[in-house]
């Protein structure tokens, strides 16, 4: 399958730029033949905006900017996974949801909210571990922090993932994430990531792009540059997955009986 | 607090080269200033020679080739970690064993074993999260494919551990567990590693060296070649672990309510 990751500048104008913005990209990603494409973190609405623009830009799952994503899926035949501020139950989480060619495929909301940008804006999601299915893969969902932590990556791992979708807003000096810890997840769990970070500055942050593709090896197979845009393109191999698992088969020797991680 | 590991080929010889060379190094990490020595994986028999071998090697925990280790710590007033067979209750672990300037400081068998080579030689340790305390500081012991599992460092972490020793035998063509998984366990935990491999040939192996210490935030603070003898050496500051983990509070953002891993 081949996926593609988008890298770029913050959205600023809000969901009929970042409509726009995720319009281009589906059209390119869909002609260039890819399957799935991965957007950065809150790209709807925009990320350290604050929380009183977040809570206006709030939506409910069947809000208008999210069923603009969702047309666009359809329109170009192609899995989108897209964040934006979902509104649930009067609170307001940082989501990513992946709509597919026939509607929605997946819902996720931000479990491990990082530092007062989270925490002012968001309620913490309470689920880990969620994948869907998509063009015969399974694909797992986190947000920026989450996958920095071996934990959340674990759990996609044992809930199935092959893959995991990774919009992300990672900013300066943190970049060994994106070049160090994801990688590093990848190689740990036999598990492609579609990692995909904005580039450039948004209030208090300067984004650090490096957006990647890494393959189950945690080897990179498409890396963005430090600063610009990019639409990384990746051709992900099943046997490529199984014979890196068998060749190094961490979720097989795991010892559950001392971990219990579950 | 300096600390020491050592890279050198294989132990061939047995016991007696083993504490020959344990007792250079000791001494030129002592004079050097180090208050901790870590060396390579089953130092005081060699690892990939057989089951007969090796269970003709294994001692208990009261056995010479351990009590000559011990006398070397007493001697050059170090505290060394050291691999070899322990003989327990009739099993063969594959352990290893931390003594200073006093004494025993602590012990610990190797839980994740690494495909037919421990298997073939070894029964799983049945601990993890083993630490103890020396010089002021928190050291926790793991061995070669242990600290390959994000599980096993978190373990170290969460039991207190600011220094992880780790005594390895890893082989060509698994580098990147030398340049990507120990940094990133260092990285996600805040935790200072000392990896302390072979290089060279043993048996149908083929050591990669690259032994590391690393600090809190995943840097190299020391690094090994792919090939020869090196006595690595790496002050540590108390300071720089505690801004760590202050400035990436991974340990004090886990879910510990989603993930249960404890």
């Amino acid at each position: 399958m081949r996926i593609a990751a988008l890298q770029g500048p913050p959205v600023t104008e809000g969901a009929p730029e970042a409509l726009a913005r995720l319009e281009d990209a589906a059209a390119r990603a869909g002609a260039a033949g890819a399957a799935l494409l991965v957007t950065p973190e809150m790209f709807l609405s925009g990320y350290a905006i604050g929380p009183e623009r977040i809570r206006a830009a709030a939506e409910p799952a069947d809000g208008p900017s999210w069923a603009g994503a969702a047309a666009l899926a359809a329109q170009h035949g192609i899995a989108i996974v897209v964040g934006g501020p979902l509104l649930a139950d009067g609170a307001v989480y940082n989501a990513a949801r992946a709509y597919g060619p026939t509607g929605l495929l997946s819902a996720y909301e931000k479990a491990q909210l990082f530092g007062e940008v989270d925490r002012s804006q968001f309620s913490p999601g309470a689920r880990t571990g969620v994948v869907f299915e998509h063009a015969g893969w399974v694909i797992g969902l986190g947000i920026c922090y989450d996958i920095e932590f071996p934990e959340f990556a674990r759990r996609l791992a044992h809930a199935g993932a092959e893959i995991a979708a990774i919009p992300t807003a990672n900013m300066k000096p943190f970049t060994t994430v994106c070049t160090r810890l994801v990688p590093a997840r990848s190689e740990e769990n036999g598990l492609a990531i579609a990692y995909a970070n904005y580039a450039g500055p948004e209030g208090p942050f300067d984004y650090c792009g490096l957006s990647v593709i890494t393959g189950p090896d945690g080897e990179d197979l498409a890396r963005a540059s430090a600063e610009g845009e990019a639409l990384l393109l990746a051709d992900l191999d099943r046997q490529a997955v199984l014979e890196t698992r068998r060749r190094v088969p961490y979720l097989a020797d795991i010892r559950h009986d001392l971990y219990d991680l579950r």
